[in-house]
């Protein structure tokens, strides 16, 4: 690896302008790569800068079209292998199945580990990844792994804000004790809700909250949101309990199915959001606030780069 | 592995109807498998079957959406192997991204070479496919393949019809060899045109054609037609240089693009394939022939599980 | 592997009584092993029973002194793929090293994966093991394993005893879905308690508890006992908050430090256990219940032998 | 590995005399081996020189006792590997067993495919070879390869002799695709040979010519030379169709049997050959005419060491 | 692996009677496979006997040309994994390179060690070999290995000779171990030369004889024989000694060099070999015994196909 | 890897004062490591300091309680791959289990291979060790070793003295070699006691004494001391052989069991060691002279980080 030289960022097609300002913000120009896709839908993909013996890092983040945008990585990482590049990084903002990481029935795959298995067969030598559901995921990889925190970024400034949220709320029992962390850190209490999925429908009930949440402005965490059921059942109840206003932040905003919709039906005040994932046209809307995590990546990229540690933005989920 | 018990037959969601039959000429259910696509794109499978310590086939062949049936392969037989399945062969009867085989410039990947460590990675102990377009991706797996071909199925009947093919045609000079032993199949000379594809756009113009077809039935033959560039030209230049009719004969159906209707704009008087790839629907027409492969498939399943030999049926392309 | 020839059990020093039960109940004899301690303290074992191409399974716990029988375990595999046993299944009723499980701090080793990543490099080739802290840990292996559960053990006969649980109280967030579990098996409402392990000490204070208790027989759940610390804090309180009775319900009895001191010392009606480690005879007390799980085991691995599902005792924790 | 060192060169004894031209070119002396063979035949190596940490070159081709070759070459990267080595790439002007590439029948080795393993078992962490017989073959690595070509350098000055050829032979219709690029490199037609081998023998019989070699001067093209059959009835048959002159351009000089004698019974005006292989004394003859690779192979090193691309020289074969 | 079908032997080129030999014994017929030598000296072999998923026994010792059996055995054990065989055992009656077994000076490679990692690198599942230099060879291999030792049919009926040996001569400080053995098998004293090599030539000078010799018969244990050198220097000192007479018994008759006319000029009454290598015709000669080890090979074999223990055979070297 | 930079030095807890010295030496701190051993005797290792891309050397001995370091060393080097540290040497004074380096007899594990690859799997990617039981051990390992010797250290100054050794005892046949070395080195004659351990009770009984001791001062070689057993009965046996005086010259001062008692009560003048293992304080003693080794592994760790070549330290045991 040549080491005196800049990093080489490699951007995938999942994310353009996330791409863009990281590598800004790292003061590189993106790696040249042509993306082809033929006329029987194969991908092609030709790295046209200088990578060999260059410290690489590929970017892309795991959305729609999910199976497309993950296979789209395995044959950036393979060309990239076989072009000779010295180290590769694979940065996914948002980890592709991170969901899937245990036998939640007898007879399926724990996807999240075949992920790590095909990244890193594909020739990934390291991961910078961004609050994985669960922190045991890094176990699933033997090649080093920055598993790094986007929920400072997602609390900056909300605890100087008139309406500072004066409790926080955990949308289910197994997500309280990151909900715990974020309550620390704000320095107000913490509420549960009690419920639990029933089956592969996504679709959850509310069961009971505890902890008190009358006459307070309320923070909803969770580390993504995609249909929005969790979320906006769960600001109903808190404000069924005698919330004074209700928010929610969340880390990646996957935002599938009529999400929409329902987030503009709902009493949610505001929605906090990083940009781990890009968000459809569709979904920009005047309650959804993104929070840039481009200066955390570019910043975590240079680090690992010029050998620093990340401890002060690693993740302890 | 339970060796006196029959096969297991899982069979992917790109090809059900090949699956059931293959599965009737086995005389075995399918084993059923759960899909779940979640809002969010992710897939999920569950295996409801016994399989733990069998011998387990899973069929599935690539077709648009092409990067979504390789993940779903690979999260199959992740789910089997995670399952104790005893030995998983993946049956792949057309096989995934074969024409990415080499280095056709600086900076690709090389990625049937990584769909074949994808596969072993995920948990594939032995592969079974057809007509590969260069036989040396053998080579790419270490575990045992049976590579076999569809080709003798396909002439069957050729030889004896009153139209009979009377010269046989390679679509370009790289695939001359194939041809060559089709000719010699069918007892009939070998013409060949010379073009080259020259870039990524698949587009090919054909330049001269070697050999002599003026007056004959001729019969072109590839492994398979996509857009049908390539087979279409060649078939106007057949009649330009004097054939007396033009047909056509190929193992993958890729059918991408608008080949339809360039196809029904054709002179082509019948294109006979295999269905390694399910036509779609807007594909049915009457001018193509689909000689059905699953009885060489089923037989061959068959005498992989009992541990005979495929020497008749393996390909020496 | 001889298919059918009975399992051969090989058992470490750990647990010699579950070791012999497991025997009995499989109707094997144990197979003879001769262990060596030499005085530069160097282990030595000698398979002196037939073990190639038989379906060997290994029973070992994790117990005092932990890496002494981490060690032993490992160079019994070595031994068994040295002496070419068929198909070597590792046997764990408590994994070691099962709370090091994810990063939670910089410059740690997740252990329990580095644990996984031992015993396959040992030798073995299948792992069954009870109640895990973290479902996950499934994903640390890409052999297959067998996860199953006491907890249904655990639960027989409390609920129709006359002072049955009538709440079931889950000592941290962290640990709350699995005792939610256990509430729905007992069909009686949970409650959480708020608190969190502040170092590495173990120490930990109770800080609220979300739920309601008062007047009810309290039933606290939790995976593991070690110093008692976590459980009779939780007992005390909930005593304070009016509970009518407390009792324990645990898998693992660690039980380490002075805890049957503390024991002795407090409100705890009862605590029962499993198994899953050999009781110390000064943990031998009126108050500690033990429940056998040699049935489960021998079961376990008489279906893995004979190839069937375990789907009915799998752990979805 | 030591970046701002000089690339060390080793080479084995198969070809000395491009070892010292390349190491001049290089401007490093060769690392001192010694190489001993006992009275049973086994060979020992001992790395004399510095290379622990160094970028190390292994510069090795195949030719007779081409076994021993090969060990030799894999007991020099192990030598490397174990004496610290930083990386070390394995230079193969001429690839051993490059023609064992497919399965041509079943029950074969795809030995081409073997050899890879080997060498990268041996310790062999990159790979430097010219004009393999299918470009596939680098698809039976993992680790970089960088495969380059002689072609450029076989034609340099051809095209601006006063008799230079004006039609390209292929020889084979498998051979057709590299004879094509030949010809549009020289700007003349391409015209080939349909015949095909019919099993080990090598020996094969031309069938027909298809192209217009009347009255031209005709150069066929080869990736090899070994008992010149092929190339020899080529050219007798090319003469016969009326070609002016014949002469014969190829990679790769294998020269073996009794190929001397027929080539001076022949009407080859010339062979033009590199010297990837050595030529046994008897083969020096006034119609063989050998181009130097040596500056090829040490640009292509340099370039290496230096992290820089080959994609000027790199063969899309 | 078809566990009640027989045992396949397949038989490599180095020792053809051997091969017949132990099939007669094992009640099989030699697996047909065709050898083929191309003129550039590549080896091509062709497995022409059913493999698929049986218990494949692949027998092939390691004479001259040394690294072309060892090739051959390479390619053969690629051949039967790319047709399905079940489970390999590579049958080596003479380890190739086994005297390389260490880092004697820097810069060598330990080739011993990396033949074992070709070895399985190529397919081989398990090892059977006999008398190896030094037994920590058997650690150089993770797949189970046999190591049965010949001394036992070495020394059957020399007890009973009326010129039965009364001492027992280590060749070299270094064998004495063995040799030491050798006494006590035969109930009589043991005697130790004391010299070294001093280079790569193998050539040693006895220094000193410590142990008594005067007046008795001697016979000198090795556990190879090549220029003879070491045997019959040895064999005079012990007769300058005093000795009687003097025999040697040796398991693997390497027999390089002029060591037949140094033996027919030598004292030495008798040297007993076996056949693990098979004799040139030159070294057949009347001092020259030859024990058969077929039985000991083909009873090994069958005890391996039916998963017996070879405990008794067992070499402790 | 940063080369620039300095080398990173962690300790284990075996050894500290050897850890200073070899950090002092170096001229670098000492890496901070947080060691926490729960409750449940589970360990906890934190690298407190800077190891991202750094060339780490993990110092570790291997002494009682043996396995409680071996899992501590493995756990170092995991953390140190999960930390992303360059290149990880384990520095193994003793190495852990050497003795266990073959088949000694059926059913047992080869330990010594199996810690090789526990190491490995764990992240070393070097070894640096010294004096190995068996030289063949280097064979064990894949990634490079520096295999280095104190012998030349414990004979420093040794032939100066006034009662300098006259003769060199070897107290097994099978440390004859070794000894040999020593004698060489000393330039005095070598004795050879004839003696074997008979089981593993390490309980052995000297035999006869082959060479001259008479008159003469005795020096007793061998490379590690447990229970004294055979440098204690071999010096009693020299002594009634009517050596003038004896002593004892050892690389690695195990000191098991009742040694120092036995030592005491022995005639052995004086026993010479190395620190490669710390000394008890109950082994502090008049009669152990005790050579430091800290400035041979500080100098060969400086080497092996600026890629200097070991020769003139390397052991060819």
């Amino acid at each position: 690896m040549r080491e005196d030289s800049l990093p080489v960022l490699v951007a995938g097609t999942t994310h353009p302008s996330l791409g863009r300002d990281v590598a800004a913000r790292l003061g590189v120009p993106l790696c040249p790569v042509r993306f082809t896709r033929f006329s029987n839908e194969n991908l092609k993909v030709v790295i046209e800068g200088a990578v060999r013996d260059r410290d690489v890092f590929v970017l892309q983040t795991s959305c729609p079209p999910v199976n497309e945008s993950l296979m789209e990585t395995l044959i950036l990482l393979d060309a990239l292998r076989t072009a000779g590049a010295g180290r590769v990084t694979a940065v996914l903002p948002y980890f592709p199945y991170s969901r899937s990481d245990k036998l939640d029935e007898p007879g399926v795959s724990i996807t999240a580990r075949l992920v790590a298995d095909l990244l890193v067969s594909a020739g990934a030598g390291r991961i910078l990844t961004l609050d994985l559901h669960a922190p045991q995921i890094h176990g699933f990889f033997r090649v080093p792994m920055d598993h790094i925190t986007a929920i400072p970024t997602l609390c900056a400034s909300l605890a100087t804000e008139a309406s500072a949220p004066r409790v926080v709320v955990a949308t289910d029992i197994g997500e309280a004790k990151d909900a715990g962390r974020f309550a620390a850190r704000l320095g107000v209490p913490l509420a549960v809700i009690d419920k639990r999925r029933t089956d592969d429908s996504e679709h959850a009930v509310p069961h009971t909250l505890v902890g008190d949440v009358a006459g307070r402005h309320a923070l909803i965490v969770d580390d993504e949101i995609a249909t929005g059921g969790t979320i906006l059942e769960a600001a109903e109840m808190v404000l069924r309990m005698g919330a004074a206003s209700v928010e929610a932040a969340v880390v990646h905003p996957v935002l599938s199915g009529n999400v929409m919709q329902r987030l503009r039906a709902s009493p949610l005040r505001r929605l906090r959001v990083t940009n781990t994932i890009p968000l459809r046209p569709e979904c920009v809307d005047d309650r959804i606030e993104v929070v840039d995590i481009a200066p955390l990546i570019a910043d975590s990229i240079g680090r690992i780069h010029k050998g620093e540690r990340l401890d002060d933005v690693a993740s302890r989920r």
